[in-house]
């Protein structure tokens, strides 16, 4: 284990089916974003998955535990980012299972089988690029829409997934409209919607999306989920998400 | 008074400032979607506003309740309910502030002036036509797309505002994808959503969208409202939309 892991790495145990993620402190740390998503996701049995923009690796990691899918393609533009991913992914052994690579998503249709894939899943970058003053500072890009759109998030998916394919997707409720005139435009129909408050009084800050290639219009909204009780103690649905993984206060929801 | 109410119709004490309506018992009668709409909606001092499908006239009722304006247009392609609106409207001594027209809504364009109001409102019908019996039924058309689609409605919307004007309507979440599509591509971009919930642990069954013509993308998911405690007793939150107004239960949601 030891030569997978660099001395200024640290390697978080995920509690689930012995689970584990290398990340870097310094760098973007996965989010409850990234655990609610993989939460939402559902797969059929053998199901070919693609991730867009990667980052550690958690979303395939945890896709991986909680289903048999065998064929998860993770796809990470920044080279140093894609390579703590692939050894996370040794360090669980899922090297038959998930393949990660270092590749611009926007390339995704010249690499990889154009509708060839049952599910599309990603947790991108949030937030409009203005105002940033480091564009090639690792965590910006994570975060800023700094190497990719929505837009080219969405397109990608869409090439990407077969015909009635699925695609999954955490983001802002401030890109709302953004999301539906874009999955709209490119055959991704907004199936179904939920949106993630903190309490259940406050508006929410999160929102996830499932959109189905080549659909029918008609939106369903699901119940909503509350991360906190008004005291500040978790719900239940977020520990029974979380099962016994630690959460780590502050970190819920990468700005 | 008596002359302005058929014998078949009743007469209901709005609550609010004296405001009353004549509504007709085995048609459609106003719910709980209209006065929230009305309590959405903002106004500015001497604002010009139309009401698209204003069925009984309620909207315009309690916004001319709610402020100063004196230009209220509203449209009602039924002449039996545009003649019960207008006569709500003579009851109210409104006469000179709200302006009933037994108008199609896709007519508007020809007889109103284009880019020339502050505001437009509307709670249209909710439902697709697929189904109905018949469609010629009062009810259906007040619920149903039969005379006018969600598409119309919006277009007309924005074909009426000024530019910066605002566009309030209620709508079911089902369709918020469409809707969103719609208002993107008649330049009325959504920035505000709230979403009604029966409670706090039950998906929503309402929203209620302010859209602004040729603004710039950003929305802004409002908190949300719940109609019930648990308990089935109504929120604080909906007895002060609702004043003193008698609440009949199951009129919640028109379906």
């Amino acid at each position: 284990m030891e030569n997978l892991v660099k001395d200024y790495e640290r390697v978080d145990d995920l509690q689930i089916n012995n689970l584990k993620i290398i990340q870097n402190p310094k760098g973007f740390c996965f989010g409850i974003d990234a655990v609610l998503l993989a939460n939402f996701v559902t797969l059929k049995k053998n199901a070919k998955v693609v991730d867009l923009g990667t980052g550690t690796g958690i979303i395939p990691i945890l896709l991986a535990g909680k289903s048999q899918t065998s064929h998860i393609t993770a796809l990470e533009i920044q080279k140093e980012v894609a390579d703590m991913a692939q050894r996370s992914v040794q360090l669980n052994h899922l090297a038959d299972r998930i393949h990660v690579l270092n590749m611009d998503l926007k390339d995704a249709e010249k690499n990889l089988d154009v509708n060839g894939y049952d599910v599309v899943t990603s947790n991108p970058p949030y937030m409009h690029p203005e105002g940033l003053l480091n564009i090639e500072d690792k965590k910006a890009i994570s975060r800023h829409e700094v190497k990719c759109t929505l837009e080219d998030v969405i397109r990608t998916a869409s090439r990407l997934l077969k015909h009635n394919g699925k695609f999954f997707m955490v983001h802002r409720p401030i890109r709302l409209a953004d999301i539906m005139v874009y999955c709209r435009q490119y055959k991704l129909e907004p199936k179904k919607l939920q949106l993630i408050h903190p309490t259940y009084d406050k508006k929410p800050n999160l929102l996830l999306i499932e959109c189905v290639k080549a659909a029918k219009p008609e939106l369903k909204i699901l119940d909503p989920l509350y991360v906190y009780h008004k005291d500040g103690s978790y719900t239940e649905e977020i520990f029974k998400i979380y099962g016994r993984t630690e959460i780590e206060k502050g970190d819920e929801v990468n700005e």
